[in-house]
């Protein structure tokens, strides 16, 4: 029930609007994590001011805290954190095994207790679909088990097929509505035969878009392009694909490449947190004494509001007296420096030289 | 060397422009407080739509960290922290007796150790001088004692008799520039006859404005009303009347029922930041469990950023889940609060109805 539409292609790479009920995406795109329904350290007018047209809401936090039943009681997700375009909601089964303490996973689902208070709960397929219903998100993503890394090839397969049963399940009971839509999750770990498996009998099933599930949990840049090389061609082509938790900006133009259109990672906000910065020079931390007394802007390449406004000896002391606003004005910095990166990579593919361009800013930045 | 241009009166308060090498400030006018060269979880942007005419900044951090030479090779504090409005800063005065260690009292003035790390520092009359030009303040504080309270007369005595003479070396070493202007501090603790002497005293020497120092250190609304009645009547009419630390909201209507002009406090920021927020129907802890599913605006009455696009719940709920727009978001509504009330006190005064207003204030928030 999403209207997906290819406007430009450039070798793999396809440039394309994703029309969902909050307004259109534009692909290739970036999601910005908004955990606890904020993105953290940044108000959504600045969000928004960076360019993004969606951003990511984590249902496994959201549902401990505040809950969903309450975000619904105060309208929805969107109006709960005001942000009025589009939300993809994960579906709680990569946190679950990440966060949670005491998990016992059967063919219902997931019994966990939370991270927060210890509280016991229960996630299977119709309580994930359920949960991102409560929430409104635009994208809901399929309830799945996420196997962790390294995994042998025989608990891949078992988990995989886990995974396809609670896909059906989670096609069952998700409630379609227009401008609403449910996208699937490609498991089966770095192996070839899993990977088709799973690709083909989520297509069987159907669903508005494909993720790939299970990389980005530290198999490296290499495996996980091979990962994608060898997945991608089983992924229908009309509909959009995403790949989870991805990535380091060279990640995100080598996914492109192999005809990616989402991502999502916390990486642009934990770093700014940290004092990370991402720059047309490459990755720079701010707390480096060299910085204290450098007047130039973080990037001088860039037209973002901490860039126009600051300069590195002041982010340099900010982050030093550990103040707040040194937060803000980093994350802000690498959000718009991700969103600047989507944009170019867009272009890009309009003017078809994007494989060129992924081969000059691998060779810059790896 | 600043021009105060007093433009209305009712009872003993006053509605002026005083005039800076920034920009005008219209007092009655709070200055939030910039500690570490940051108004702590706002951006600049923030603070200006706020109201703000000016910002406090703090001699005592600054000169620890990043040092006021650092400051002064980056262009000034207004650049450092690209605020183009006035700043005042204090003399370091009064910090070097609440934070740092192992303080020793001179007729040349305070040796004491960074609470920052342990590094020893002298601060004199002309010292503190040097740093508030290196900053480039439009207003700079002279340097004084700022004695404990409660303190006896005999103490309170000797104390003031110094920051006197540090007060004629804070002159005499104060270089005049239009635009730019130096403040006394009246001192002499809870005792007329001491704070005769100081304000009289101080007034001979001849300054751009004066402040009362020394209240807003645990004495209470009724003792700080009573000391400024007995001070207010030997101070300059024509010049800017400051109430160093103060306040309350509260606080700040009594005093300005008592000709005070400017103010400046941590209490908007700190508060913000530890979840209480001001409101019109006084002040209220956001983290308080009634407010989870509350879906009003934290003040019905407010045309903030903050309670114009979330509501309680949602603010309850980055509290609860420790998220850094939390701070932001209240921040933001006090400070927006404490510039909305100089705006109505001004306004009081125009209309000549401030002793109205004021008596209708203590009566609602008392």
């Amino acid at each position: 029930m999403l209207k997906f539409s290819i406007e430009a292609k450039s070798g793999k790479a396809r440039r394309a609007i994703l029309k969902t009920a909050h307004g259109d995406i534009r692909t290739p795109a970036f999601m910005p994590v908004g955990t606890a329904a904020t993105v953290k350290a940044m108000t959504p007018d600045m969000v928004l001011n960076c360019g993004a047209d969606i951003i990511l809401g984590n249902t496994y936090h959201l549902m401990l805290r505040p809950t969903a039943e309450l975000i619904a009681k105060m309208g929805g997700l969107h109006k709960f954190m005001n942000w009025s375009k589009p939300i993809l909601t994960d579906s709680g089964g990569f946190q679950v095994m990440s966060l949670s303490s005491l998990r016992k996973i059967s063919e219902e689902g997931v019994k966990f207790k939370s991270h927060i208070d210890g509280s016991a709960h229960l996630l299977t397929p119709e309580r994930s679909m359920e949960i991102q219903y409560l929430l409104g998100s635009d994208i809901t993503m399929i309830f799945d088990e996420c196997p962790s890394f390294p995994i042998t090839h025989a608990k891949a397969k078992k988990s995989m097929e886990l995974s396809l049963r609670w896909a059906e399940r989670s096609k069952k009971s998700f409630i379609k509505r227009d401008g609403y839509g449910l996208f699937a999750i490609i498991q089966g770990s770095v192996y070839e035969d899993l990977r088709k498996i799973s690709a083909t009998e989520l297509h069987d099933i159907g669903f508005d878009g494909y993720a790939i599930g299970g990389l980005a949990v530290g198999e490296g840049h290499k495996l996980m392009v091979d990962t994608l090389k060898f997945t991608m061609p089983y992924l229908q082509e009309n509909k959009p694909h995403y790949l989870m938790g991805v990535g380091k900006p060279i990640d995100i133009v080598a996914a492109v490449k192999e005809g990616i259109d989402m991502f999502d990672c916390v990486i642009p906000t934990r770093s700014g947190r940290n004092g990370q910065a991402f720059t047309s020079s490459g990755t720079v931390n701010i707390r480096n004494e060299k910085f204290k007394d450098d007047n130039k802007p973080l990037d001088e390449n860039c037209s973002c509001y901490s860039c126009k406004n600051f300069s590195r000896a002041y982010l340099n002391h900010l982050f030093k007296a550990k103040e707040i606003l040194g937060s803000i004005l980093l994350t802000n910095h690498n959000i718009h420096y991700y969103q600047n990166l989507m944009h170019e990579i867009r272009e890009q593919i309009s003017a078809d030289n994007f494989d060129n361009f992924a081969l000059e800013f691998m060779a810059k930045y790896s």
